[in-house]
Order: C-alpha cells, then sequence, then structure tokens
C-alpha cells in the first residue's frame, strides 16, 4: 500500500483531519495515512514547515506528503504539487512544503486546477478536503503530477534564516521547541563542523538574552537528571536541553529568539 | 477495506480508544480505523452530535459509525444500530447519532442485544469496548443489522434547536466552537436563503449579551488578518470568525449562547 | 495484516511519532499500527507500564508492543524484545514492559543488539526510530525474537507497590489518574474476594489525608449525577469516581497516595 502523510494546524478537537482522511479514502482505499501532526501552532507556517522537514527523510520514497497550514485559503494562493527526487507534496503554494521538499531537490512544482481531480464542489474555507486531499489520493493511485495543472517556477520560497558565521561565533535562532522542551537551533551539525567542538566541551550559548554555559554531548543522559546540555539531536540540529526536565521552561526561549554559540574551552 | 469511524469523549491520554481498536481489529482485521475525534467535552452530547453531522458527509456510502458519549454506560440505555440510506452507525440510544443519521434517512433501528455479537465478558463500565466495538466489526465484515436485535421505533431523537424566523431576524444560537475559535451557529446556507444577505453586506449578530457588526464574506482571507467577519463555513453554517485570529478569544462565545442575525445594509 | 501497538510519552505535537510509523512501513508496510497513547507523561515509567498493561488484553494474540517512555536514552540501559505466551513487547530494559509482559507469562527475554534489525545510523536521542520501530517491523514480519540478540535473566522488573491486608483493611495507592478524573488505584477486584463487600455497601475510602463515604456499585449511573461512587472499572481495579464529574477535581487526588478500604456497614 502507498503512504499519505498529513500535517495541519486542525488540532484533534474538529471533525476537519477525519474529513480530510474520508475523502483520500473515497479515492483511494488502498493507502495507509500517516499523521505527521496536526499541532502546529495556527496559521505558523515557519513551524508547520520545520516539522515536516524533521519527518520526512523517514518516510519510504513516493510518500505523499500533504500539508495544511494555509492562513490564505480562499484567496488567490495557489493549491501546488510538488515533485521531488524521492517523494510528492500536496499543499498551499505558501512556503510550508519547501524546506522538506528542497532537501531532496525539487524537480518540478504543478498548479493544482484541474477540477477533475477536486471534489464537486470546493469550498472557499477547507481546500485541505475539498482539493488538497483529492490530489493526494490521485497522486497516492499513479496519477501523474502534470496531470494536476500547469507547471510553474515561480513558487514561493521561505526565507528561514541560515545561521552566519562571524568572527568564530556562529549567530542562528530557535526553529523550534519540541514537546520535552528541548530548544532546537538552525545550526545544523554540518554547520558545526566549521567550529571546533567536541563531546565535554563546554559551550557557551547565548539565548536571547541570557548567556548558558552547557556541556557539549551526545545523549541526554550523560549528565545528571536535572542538569542542562547542548547536543545535536535526532533532526540533525543543535539543541539546548535539560535531562529529564524541561529547556524551554528553564531558559524561557522561544521560536525566533537568538541562539548563539562560541566555544570558550576544551576540557 | 470498508471503513469504521470513530468518535468518543475518551481523549488520547487513556488507553480506552486503543481497547476499542484491538477489539475491532481482534474481529476483523480488513477494516481502515478513521478516527474523527476523542476530543468531545465529557458527557457532551451535543457537541459529539455536531461533530459526527459535520464529519460524516465526506465518508464513503457503508462506512460505520462508531460513537460513544455515553453518560448512562450501565443503565437501562440501550445500545443501538442504525440503518441509513448511506450508512451505519453504533453506539448508545441516548441521541448522539441521530443528528448525523437524519442527515441520511433512517431506514431501521435495532437493538443491541444478540450476545452473540459481545465480547464474552460485558462490563458495565465500558459498552464502547464490550458491545459497540465489536457490532461495528461484526457490521463491517457483514452482518446484517437486524442480526444484532429487534427493530425498534422509540430510539431518542434529541430535540436541538433550530433557529426561529421573526421580524425578519433568524434567532439561533451557538451550536460549536472549534479548534481555531470560529464560533459555529445553527443557521444554515439553507436558512440563510430567506434572507437577503450578499457578499459584503454588513450582518449584525447578536452574539449572547453583545452586538457585533461583521463583513459577510466567503473566504477568511477576504478582510484583513485581525479582522472579524461572518461566513458559512465548510460544515454548512453561519459562523462568526476572525481572520487569522480567535472569534470565541474576542467574543467569549459559548456553545447554547443566542446567535441572532439581522441585515441592517447593503454596501 | 499483523498489528503493532504503540506507546510513547512524545505527545501528539512533535514529528517523532510519525517518524516511528515511517519508519516501522519502509520495513514492514502489511502491519496496522494502533496507537495505545503519547501522552505518558514525560519520562513516567509507572504511567506508561500502567496504561501499557490496561490496553494489552484487547490486543489478539502475536500483537507486537512498543512502548518508549526512556529517559535512559543514549546511556547504557539495553533494549529488549519479550516474548510472552501471547504477544511480543519491545522497548528500553528500564520496567515499562513488564507489569503488561507479566500478565502474559514471559518465556524469554533477549537484548537487541543486532545492527542488521537496526536502521543504518543509530543516533544517541532517539531510539524509538532508530531501534525499536524497525525491531517492531521486523518482529512483525516474522522475525524470530532470538535473532535480535542474546537472551538475558537480570532485566529489569519494576516493584510497583501491590496492596497489602491488614486487620480487615486493605492497605493500596492510586496507580493511575484517567481523563475523566476516576482515580485507580491498585487494588484488584481479585484482591477484593478476600474482603465481604456487595452492590449498595458503603465503602469507606482513606484517600491520601481524607477519609471518603461511598457507595459501592457495578455503573456510574447507577447513583445519582454528580454523586460519587466506588466501583471496579474496566480495566479490573477499584476506583473512585463521580457520575459524569471528575473525582481528582473533587479529591485532588494523585499517582502515588495512599488508597485504603475497610468496610463499616451492609444496607
Amino acid at each position: 500500500m502507498s503512504i499519505i502523510s498529513l500535517l495541519s494546524d486542525f488540532g484533534h478537537k474538529d471533525p476537519y483531519v477525519a474529513e480530510m482522511k474520508a475523502v483520500i479514502l473515497s479515492i483511494n482505499p488502498e493507502v495507509h495515512i500517516v499523521d505527521v501532526t496536526h499541532e502546529v501552532e495556527k496559521f505558523n507556517i515557519r513551524m508547520g514547515a520545520y516539522v515536516l522537514a524533521s519527518a520526512t527523510p523517514s518516510f519510504p520514497s513516493n510518500t505523499v506528503h500533504m500539508a495544511v497550514v494555509d492562513p490564505g485559503v480562499g484567496t488567490q494562493r495557489r493549491a501546488i504539487v510538488v515533485e521531488t527526487r524521492y517523494s510528492f507534496y500536496v499543499g498551499p503554494d505558501n512556503g510550508l512544503l519547501m524546506l522538506a521538499a528542497q532537501n531532496e531537490h525539487i524537480t518540478n512544482v504543478y498548479k493544482i486546477d484541474n477540477p477533475k481531480y477536486m471534489l464537486p464542489k470546493v469550498s472557499k474555507t477547507f481546500h485541505g478536503r475539498d482539493i488538497f486531499a483529492p490530489a493526494a489520493a490521485y497522486l497516492a493511485a499513479g496519477i501523474k503530477p502534470s496531470d494536476f495543472g500547469a507547471a510553474i517556477d515561480d513558487y514561493i520560497v521561505p526565507d528561514f534564516a541560515k545561521p552566519h558565521q562571524r568572527n568564530g561565533e556562529l549567530l542562528g535562532e530557535v526553529l523550534y521547541v519540541d514537546d520535552f522542551g528541548n530548544i532546537i537551533s538552525n545550526i545544523s551539525a554540518e554547520d558545526l563542523k566549521n567550529v571546533d567542538i567536541n563531546e565535554g566541551n563546554t559551550l557557551q550559548v547565548r539565548l536571547g538574552d541570557k548567556i548558558v554555559s552547557l556541556i557539549f554531548c551526545s545523549a541526554y543522559g550523560k549528565v545528571a537528571v536535572g542538569s542542562p546540555l547542548a547536543l545535536v539531536g535526532s533532526s540533525g540540529f543543535l539543541e539546548v536541553s535539560i535531562n529529564q526536565g524541561s529547556g524551554s521552561k528553564t531558559y524561557r526561549a522561544k521560536v525566533g529568539d537568538a541562539f548563539c554559540i562560541s566555544i570558550v574551552s576544551s576540557q
């Protein structure tokens, strides 16, 4: 069975996620549907883009990833299918899909405007159900991306900040705070190769307006319970954590805060 | 594969939803199970009925919808199977199923009292697992509704308020507040046909004890971010919303509040 | 299709649960994945163990139960497969799996250290994705438990308190508080056989530092709405509840509080 993943900011209380799944299964009963998350902060495209990009590398090739964080629903913003070397993305043309899609090398982007692959009646408030869900179901059933509409090359690519290097410092920012309170930066393992850090080093992190000294470790359990640490998390980005505690509660960090590092000593 | 939808007030923390799914798959492994929601307010039959009725039109025919908001579990309230022209419903005889089922024209209602289609040991506190889940699994496997028990015609039909029209006013109430804060009334698109409203009109809504002036639009994005509007939502009812904001936070509306409209101007 | 159940403390906001499911389906597309819960309190092994043990009896034989509440991830704690007479368990060797597994008679426990059945690159922070998910997928595909590593017999068995009997009293404790506010003790229906209690008896329960008089009933609906009662719940343990209300809000009980009973009268 092919796989369709779903991400949205719809939450779990309302019927909206179920309606999208019902539409998918009506068109294509032979799919596994996997929820990535439906708890993206309402209308927070950046957070949705990060969570999607974290999850997609674990999926098999040819998965169809459908994502809906869509403040512009009902306006002129386009619905798109993105084809990469590895998988497919369906959603609004607002940047949401692109962080994940770019990691897989984008080959083509198409508008979705062929009514043949939409619900007969399209509302102006719920394209997740009326346009994206049918598109995802038909893609998973083998319909070609180019059948949905014309190719476009002026799709929106988000300009999420990359860290900058200056005088031996890496100037980044907080990209995400997960449910454990781990404070995840946009400084990747790749970025760290340019900096001389090793297991056990003390790392000074400027987090918002605080400066915090942390041990750089490879696992949470390498420091005592309740102790802070810096490590490269499972999605490949540098994060600040408290072993069995909450970094975000301790340091009151939030998405967009400065996250800058410099090495002060080797132990 | 056939589809079973699940709705309950069990939440996601406890093992109860998993126990129902485990029972279903033990009896009938060839089904897709789709969660409608498990975050109905505890014991709020009206809210459960609304969410179920919103979701079911998107499902394919012959879906088995199982719903459990069941304050009377273990008492004399009956367990029922409802057969409509389009699908099947399983749950307690307390009105929960009827808003959705009536939309599809009810053909027959049967008691569930044949022990052959229950778990061998039925608890008095968890009929979701012991009676409804097996019934849903057997229904999806092709067992006839009439095999579960005798037909009945004195099932409970909820008397959820319909809006009234008076002096060019529609007197309705708040039926649901969704996770985006959209305040959804019981005034349907059908009801609005009797009133002279067009895109761009100003609409005065009396919400509880407040009177609010709103633009009547077809999409959230038709007004500025943070601005209020009135529109017919994806489930076909008039709602009050804030573009990318929360209507319920702004207007402090809750289920059961008055939601009344009158047309004051055409622009 | 075979069944894999998942339990964790990952919550629903983050991509972690989806990553585990994606890994499972990459290896073994022919499975049903059933979420037991992902809302175990962070790092609360005891709560995870209780919820898992409550859910597993409803699953069919040969289900693979994968559970991740794993404060020691990345340290020397072992990854294990537990084989019982009825099913399989995959997770960390920290006691999480054992309450459920012991109910099914444990036949063998194996370390997971065969890299053939792990992801090619194992992170030190996310064994749920890199070790447990592949192990669960391969187990469900028919790989033998002994292929994952050597048998061990020094696995960790948690010492969750059993109630004690003293002078006609049962001295227990609060094992779990569910989402309805039901206060669930470690006093089982089996334990109650040694005590003379019948439907309608008044039961005095010492809950923390309060003493509460309750009617012992077989169903919530046997007392008036808002009234307290004691009953044996669907998981087979004595609990204190309020009909359509919240026992935990009324009595402010929490996990670990004393829960002791004595019989004072027969009515």
